[in-house]
């Protein structure tokens, strides 16, 4: 499929109504909460984007856990010198249990972050200008922060430039997100719209094909389907992709599953898609 | 790679030894439990080798969800005349709630069942009889039901004949691993071994290719690595494969992702894996 063409849609880069969501929104959200598991605190502690006022470690941990914190507080130190060292606490392990909600894996360590700043889709533009082969994958209705966090890491792990989601239905960004992306929160942007069929058309716009992933559709995935700039566009459990954003994707495809089985959970369908993407491009 | 040639491992395909577990050890473990969610529900109501005692129904979801029901008990009525018909109770959404663990989401039905009978290595060796191309899930020390469900759900939807784990270290079948495997777990054999590394060998002597998946192997997986009948293998995550499973294994091959991330989570490894295998079989 190669590199989408302008002429396709036939319309101009610059998009009047500019974009459709402000650079920043923190209004009444919390300004820190508390990240756990530690390739998700270590990430955290590593990214200049946030501030980590504490790091709690669980005593029976500290032997192999204060190490890697140290390292990762010493190298931002070093690259931003004006950047806080976070403040090292060693507590009992069920003081951790006590800070996180019940359930809360949390490896021996935990920290207390402000949040990141919020992405907008001109980044994601940005990330891509010039490139021939990208991918972006767009989450219709995605609304369990576990599913979000997992896609994220896979996500991050086969290069893809942004996972995007709708405002209005995605939950924000929280400790149990942050633990499954297993450090790709920090790493990969997550830019959140108001309205999904309009981001799609904007990044028609910038030479994007978008591609629906869609049980119901009667072109299989194959490896020519992603070759070149696509954005990889996956549905809600269950619910599938909206009538609007079905009919805003430049092509529908099915991952080849047998028929017993009614789908695949979100994030491997979003696994298999975004290897498909590397091997296409390869 | 084609089919396994025999006389590669020069075994005959007769073990002196036998299989390595019983057929059935129901011993001191529990003789009915708990599933819960609508797919897993389902499946099991409509599975002959479980006799479900009781379905209980949220007098909030009835509407939706007793008609299902109803037609999966007569489906397997009519099927297996000698079947008991399961008695259908409507309670209070928090009822359902207080019968099974804190966080299990429901979705408004539950099931108590009886278990599953535990198959053998040999129902999977039957399975594969006279196929060209067949795929094996083998899971090194995986521990948590949620992966493992998860992992049985998209291996049902890929075809594969069994996911095998080990007896020592694997959760027993529970809701959890049920609801995750999204009515798998009734069509897909799991089978317990007591020893990986000779499930392995026994596997070669039928005829299988067996392929271990590691993130420290110098050889990509490509579209040509699972061509014909492979055991695919994964290791836990964090750990990964044991030294004796990886050596053990025919050969050692890594999924191309970026150097910044560490590894996938094991149901998505296990997903690309097998979508390979069904692309590399088609």
């Amino acid at each position: 499929m190669a590199k989408r063409r302008k002429q396709h849609r036939g319309g101009a880069k610059a998009d009047a109504d500019g974009p459709d969501i402000g650079p920043s929104r923190t209004g009444g959200k919390a300004q820190h909460y508390w990240l756990y598991g530690l390739h998700a605190c270590l990430a955290a502690i590593a990214n200049p984007a946030r501030q980590v006022r504490r790091v709690v470690i669980a005593t029976q941990n500290v032997d192999t856990i204060e190490a890697a914190v140290c390292e990762a507080a010493d190298a931002i130190l070093e690259s931003h010198p004006q950047a806080l060292r976070p403040h090292i606490e060693c507590r009992d392990r069920r003081e951790l249990d006590a800070l996180l909600p019940r359930d809360a894996v949390h490896q021996g360590i935990c920290v207390d972050a402000t949040p990141l700043p919020h992405p907008v889709i001109e980044d994601v533009f940005q990330l891509a200008d010039g490139k021939n082969s990208a991918c972006v994958l767009v989450l219709d209705q995605a609304t369990d922060p576990r599913n979000i966090g997992s896609v994220m890491r896979t996500a991050a792990a086969f290069g893809a430039l942004a996972v995007i989601v709708q405002d209005k239905h995605a939950p924000e960004i929280t400790g149990a997100m942050a633990k499954a992306a297993s450090g790709a929160i920090e790493r990969l942007p997550l830019v959140r719209v108001t309205n999904l069929a309009r981001t799609l058309d904007q990044l028609k716009q910038e030479e994007f094909w978008t591609v629906g992933f869609d049980g119901h559709a009667t072109d299989l995935l194959t490896p020519k389907t992603l070759a070149g700039r696509n954005v990889i566009v996956l549905g809600a459990e269950g619910a599938g992709l909206r009538r609007l954003t079905r009919e805003t994707c430049d092509l529908l495809v099915k991952i080849p599953i047998t028929e017993s089985v009614e789908s695949l959970n979100l994030s491997n369908a979003a696994a298999i898609a975004m290897y498909q993407f590397v091997q296409s491009n390869a």
